[in-house]
């Protein structure tokens, strides 16, 4: 079969490997779509980082690893002992693996699991015709959610959880920071969380464009004073939670002062180097800064659930491609900005 | 009567000012002892910062001032409609003037009141012989505290504060980052919370001999990495919670560094400038920084318990002077790091 195997920085090819065969308690996918994630990005660019170069403790694989960690499937073929799915079921995929041991697992936070592993960076993934993981990743897709939004589940589960963190519900005000696809998968999730005020800062006037014709109200943080908007909106007690999909100081700087006293700036960003923080801001008004990373299984179900209700639209920044594509339309287009977010179909 | 009276930057003057007197729902304190504190020291060397150079929204008064928002006192007078307290009465004064409005100050947060004032730098304060005060402001000491901690109460609020937003208990572990008079009082708030599990991180050897007098366990951040003690000590669960109180990007980061899933870093520091931090930290345990300023009445009420009880002690770290001798025994031994806490007397 087809996939798209990681060797390393600057190589990824599409490889002709062995179908895998499903093991016990696992089932075999058909991949419907699998996206390609800022992670993947950095392990194209600048890897190996979380693809491990002796075998992981958790899957026993190490590089050279078939790609892909956010996708959607339909299970083909089921292993010895699995009886809660059957041939024909469609399904998101929840890629953690977990030890199940350490205190986070213990506390049921297994998405900071001490020694945390993803199906498609730690083992092969979904970057390919088929692949078989545990039936504990498994989440059914009710049948007016497509393939195509179900490779979506992760990716929006990642902002849901930080949506979640910020402790905000219908009446409350929001600013995101950032308007890729985590930035646009907050919006979602706090118009799924009843938010009708809910602000996007994005300077690039592309991403701008993006998320208004999504339905999105946004800022140019390069024209106006995103705080003191934010300030004026909310008679001076400042947005009931800020969220950091940008990952840089300005964004980090704004967030801190747009938030209100006891509020949470919600960072959902990977910063490749310590920022400059004005820590200042969090002291005056006793806000804080919250990290937020991946999800669990309610994340999922929520997203899901939200899909199934229509919340979530593709339209604008999701393009679908073919496996034979992946570098040129997929890695080098995403990294020239010339797409948001990109679908592999393994089977085109 | 004597006062020390601010006018301007490194403009402090003992001077022969009149007694205040008592106006209505006020009483006339002996002042007992007023601490010298840093925001004091920032205004006598860099300001005026906090001291308003026009009248102040809640106090109507303005530069020059009578210097001090940390003192304990003793009741001499009691405006018109004071039936509450008596001449005589001991007291311990928060110092803060809050608007009663704001969103914060209806949440009873009052102490991130959106106009907030401080008696002793929006108002004539406690570096005198005499000062008047709302009755709001008094809490009263038992028989078996000091004037001398009395005056303590306010810095050890601060803390005591600090340590609450750590949401420890006495099975935790805890981390302090400075064993300034912040650090030190996060110690005694720890101690009176039941942790008998606290670590305190200094890099100066006078600071950490000053603390391990008081029974405290210190690390020295120049020889060993704290956060690899902490994590060692925890079997790798990390800090309860970590306390900045030194305002500086090591201590930021080793904090961050420190402390468990999900868990706190508490900012209790005035910084000069944003520093530089390490966000990712935040990110991977979905830890997070917690800014925390000054207290409210709670705060002052546990500490004088705690006081009472026998928690507190100055041994050591806190040095009683004369009024005159405010300038070359107070602001500039404070500055040049000579002596850590100084009480003012204003009667001798």
């Amino acid at each position: 079969m087809k996939a798209a195997v990681y060797y390393g920085p600057n190589k990824v090819e599409v490889a002709d490997v062995p179908e895998p065969q499903p093991r016990p308690g696992t089932v075999k996918l058909k991949v419907g779509f699998n996206g390609i994630c800022g992670t993947d990005l950095h392990e194209y660019y600048a890897g190996p980082i979380f693809v491990p170069t002796e075998p992981h403790p958790l899957t026993g694989q190490q590089l050279p690893l078939t790609m892909g960690h956010e996708f959607s499937g339909t299970v083909t073929d089921v292993g010895p002992g699995v009886t809660d799915f059957v041939p024909g079921d469609r399904v998101a995929v929840e890629p953690i693996y977990r030890c199940g041991k350490c205190a986070p697992c213990r506390a049921g936070t297994y998405n900071i699991c001490q020694q945390i592993g993803f199906h498609g960076l730690m083992s092969d993934g979904g970057m390919a015709e088929y692949t078989v993981v545990p039936t504990n990743m498994l989440h059914r897709l009710p049948d007016n959610v497509s393939l195509e939004l179900g490779a979506l589940v992760e990716p929006m589960s990642v902002a849901y959880h930080a949506a979640t963190l910020g402790e905000v519900g219908p009446l409350h005000t929001a600013v995101i920071f950032g308007a890729g696809p985590i930035g646009i998968g907050l919006w979602f999730a706090l118009r799924g969380k009843g938010l009708d005020s809910v602000f996007v800062s994005e300077p690039s006037p592309t991403r701008r464009a993006a998320i208004e014709a999504l339905g999105a109200k946004t800022l140019d943080p390069t024209q106006i004073d995103v705080p003191a908007f934010i300030a004026d909106h909310t008679e001076g007690r400042g947005a009931d939670a800020a969220f950091d999909a940008a990952g840089v100081a300005p964004a980090i700087e704004a967030a801190t002062a747009s938030v209100g006293a006891r509020k949470p700036t919600i960072s959902v960003a990977i910063y490749e180097k310590p920022l400059t923080t004005p820590l200042l801001n969090l002291v005056m008004n006793e806000s804080r800064i919250q990290g937020s990373l991946c999800y669990t299984s309610a994340d999922f179900e929520a997203v899901i659930e939200l899909m199934s209700q229509g919340v979530y639209d593709t339209t604008g920044w999701v393009t679908p491609i073919g496996i034979d594509d992946v570098i040129d339309e997929g890695f080098e287009a995403l990294h020239a900005g010339t797409k948001m977010k990109v679908l592999v179909d393994p089977a085109n």
